[in-house]
């Protein structure tokens, strides 16, 4: 069973949860037990599984990455000024897997699944989410 | 087909060897070709897969991250003192995904599957193992 | 469904696209809708997905890495020359989960899937495909 939505992001550097969407999903595909694959179709885009409860947590996961993969010192930079969001996006990953159980995420008390928006505002960046039977 | 157990950890950061237990895991379920996923289901903990031979790889490997993600200097450290464990956490990832063939992991001869622990000691650290038949 | 393909490498560090090898495999599986998962049987090579379209950017990946992650001062350097191989390829990962829809991978325009050498050049580098029926 597999759906894909939308979502669009207001900021150049972003994290969006998107944990509500992805377990209506899973709900609505009456798969009990087996693998939820949620993937981001872009490259210079990221899913992250982490704590959202603090919002902070976001910020300080995308200071570390602007303090670490500055702007505008790439070679892609001189094609588009986008080179530290591409790198960005190869590091965080655009997968996460997640066991799913009576029909819910097994995720942790503080997980949530986010999208990360690395070269944003953007009016559209599409997810797809696979549900496999266990 | 799905397990879940849990471990302790002794240090705030440590990676430990968790590849005998999922390997266990793998043949007791009979399936003999698909995907083994390991899910840890924590904010600061992550699965990491890499030598452990030398085990110096895996203390190499934590050095890295203490030296670009040092404690005490973000946002979240005014809640708790734990925002370098969630970014770390975030970088690595919460999930593994390795083939199964013939019920066994199909790992290369230097990979092991470690869980990392990054806000230690803990006496109890849940990881979800799900096997898919192919 | 499961295919396991070999690819050399020539330089120490490089990044290369394995995506049409991939599709192909996808396409002789059947499999019209699910999952595909690639994983990499090596603890100093990794998987990766991104842009190729302009080559830069891989090439940036590898700077920032070499840069974060410098070769010849680590513990395990003692035994071997490749402790910094080994947190790259700890860092990127081994393996990549896809969806597939109508026997094709569900990549986005600016994404492909390639195998990050971090220690060549090898003779041989192995990499399984996994294919999941949904």
């Amino acid at each position: 069973m597999q759906h894909t939505f939308t979502i669009n992001t207001s900021q150049r550097m972003e994290i969006i949860d998107i944990n509500r969407k992805v377990e209506e999903i899973v709900t609505n595909s009456g798969v009990k037990e087996g693998l939820c694959s949620i993937f981001v179709q872009h490259a210079t885009a990221a899913i992250v599984i982490n704590e959202n409860y603090d919002p902070n947590i976001c910020l300080d996961i995308n200071d570390m990455l602007a303090k670490l993969i500055p702007q505008g010192k790439w070679r892609h930079d001189q094609v588009d000024g986008n080179a530290d969001s591409h790198i960005k996006a190869a590091i965080i990953g655009p997968s996460e897997t997640i066991p799913v159980k009576n029909s819910k995420l097994q995720l942790g008390r503080w997980q949530s699944i986010m999208l990360c928006e690395f070269d944003g505002p953007r009016s559209e960046r599409t997810i797809t989410v696979t549900i496999i039977k266990g």
